[in-house]
């Protein structure tokens, strides 16, 4: 039988960084003692994963670690060991100060009021404004934890089973389950890993991405029996009703725009839900070659091309109506 | 730094077969002309994925592959390169049959009837009943497509991009997208390996597995505004009014079991659906632990423990109840 093999087979995974930075990372760590650990506020998967993959790492070489979210663990993450560790307040002084998957020094709100520069910058955003002594940031890694696995292997860190859990959490979040455009063959490969260091795929994917309320999935079908579609613009609404109906406690939409975003004949949706302060919270998603960001920023909210939202003042029906007339216009390509 | 792995990492993709299966397929191989390959009726991903994967990499070797499927390929497979080429019914005589994915000779319809026992049965579930003269059965791999990527592996086969997105197509939908629990590092290499040779990870994903019809959107709608617990038991019905005022075209529950099943509360959910000939359908999705197959058993179903279903005869009311009774049992255990 004829060998006829049309690609080239990259073997291993490669560590993209270069021995200055990771020279420099290792010097910084092995000279300090007490290190504080800092991510962004709304937290997601990857600056929870990030910040306790990389504590615990630091820890298990010895380290007095304080691990900081303003905001606290979001309740998704706490089957993660390590969770019990994050506090919501810097405490005292450190000879080290490491800040994950934030873009920019603002993300991680006021902790860091009372004390300087941070030291170390890890992160993965294309928007990162470099804010840090030593900045590591490569922006086509779809997670922060990512990067935080470059420096596993280039220093050969310990990974205990929590660690592995706690980073397959970022990879498995931030990529969608392995779906965004920027999920890569490494990262496959790095959950390959991380699965053989025991860490349950299965369950780390039910926890953090699939797992909703009663509340939350019937307040989804308020929105989607009622759902209208317009050409290949596909939109709903809740009112306070519905939230009171549905016994639903959050000001956001429960994710309910993801499953409008799986509708075949679509191409841009957008979920409406009023607010009880007089606004309306507006989300967006568009798929390729459509921008619905220029739409929320046009509303005074911002995003990505493929995602975006606006708070818009007004009441639901008058807000609908202008929004429905913009998003027309990112449909058509006219604006 | 101090270096203390406590795993043993796996180097590359190791094939699981003998040396004499391997050696017997590509003799088998090797002196057919004209080849016929069949999968299941109604077919999954994993079956049009190996059907597909397998014939395109039979025709780069220069021989006459016919694939039937009695069922022809479902719509949301129709954007795979080689579906064209799938017919309903083998036609006139061929060297070497080869059966893809079924447990059993009676999966694959009545194709076969005119023709001998199959030379090949290649497959990946536990039951398989080793049907033809060369049966290539692992059970532990988490599709039939995996089984012929160790083939492409062992004997250096061709894979052109369209055999990617074959293979590609039936690891994402038997594995669940990776998270089903015997979804193995294995598995997330081989896709990292076909992602490499240019198949597109997300629009396989979304094509296969999200995409849905408004339709199908709205009847969810209906079944998750209507929803009922009880303990950790959650259920919901869909009548005959609902199918017409949604327009849904399916007989089935458009998936919307699986959107119960992520509930966070529940143990045991199910789905009743009212038909047209008197009868209702109920699907069952059960959290490890629980044992859903008997209470199917029970009223002339099947399948297996975290997941099964029954068509049953009577008005919605009346089975609804009785399949309550029987469920609560399986719930708490005392059957």
């Amino acid at each position: 039988m004829k060998s006829s093999p049309n690609w080239k087979r990259k073997k291993g995974l490669r560590t993209w960084m270069n021995k200055d930075q990771i020279q420099a990372f290792e010097g910084r760590i092995s000279r300090a003692d007490r290190i504080l650990i800092i991510s962004h506020i709304r937290p997601d998967g990857d600056a929870v994963g990030s910040l306790i993959g990389l504590g615990l790492i630091l820890e298990e070489l010895g380290k007095e670690v304080n691990l900081v979210l303003e905001d606290g663990v979001p309740r998704v993450f706490h089957h993660l060991t390590g969770f019990e560790k994050v506090i919501r307040e810097a405490v005292g002084i450190y000879d080290l100060v490491i800040v994950v998957d934030c873009s920019d020094i603002d993300r991680i709100g006021s902790v860091l009021d009372e004390y300087g520069e941070p030291d170390v910058n890890i992160d993965h955003h294309p928007t990162n404004t470099q804010f840090a002594q030593l900045n590591m940031v490569r922006d086509n890694a779809v997670a922060t934890v990512e990067i935080i696995y470059d420096l596993v292997q280039a220093l050969s860190l310990p990974v205990t089973l929590p660690i592995a859990e706690a980073l397959l959490t970022g990879l498995l979040t931030d990529s969608l389950g392995f779906r965004t455009s920027n999920s890569s063959p490494r990262t496959l490969r790095i959950a390959a890993e991380l699965q053989e260091m025991g860490a349950n795929l299965q369950v780390l994917y039910r926890k953090a991405m699939l797992e909703k309320s009663l509340e939350a999935v019937k307040y989804w079908g308020q929105g989607l029996s009622r759902i209208q579609m317009e050409n290949r613009l596909v939109w709903t609404s809740l009112n306070l009703e519905d939230r009171k109906a549905a016994d639903y406690p959050g000001r956001d939409d429960a994710d309910l725009i993801n499953v409008l975003s799986r509708i075949r004949e679509t191409d841009i949706c957008l979920v409406l839900i009023e607010q009880t302060n007089g606004s309306v919270k507006v989300s967006w998603r568009a798929q390729p070659g459509f921008d619905v960001s220029k739409v929320a920023t046009h509303f005074g909210g911002g995003g990505h091309k493929p995602a975006a939202g606006a708070e818009i003042r007004g009441d639901l029906a008058r807000v609908q109506e202008e929004v429905l007339e913009e998003t027309r216009k990112a449909l058509s390509g006219t604006e």
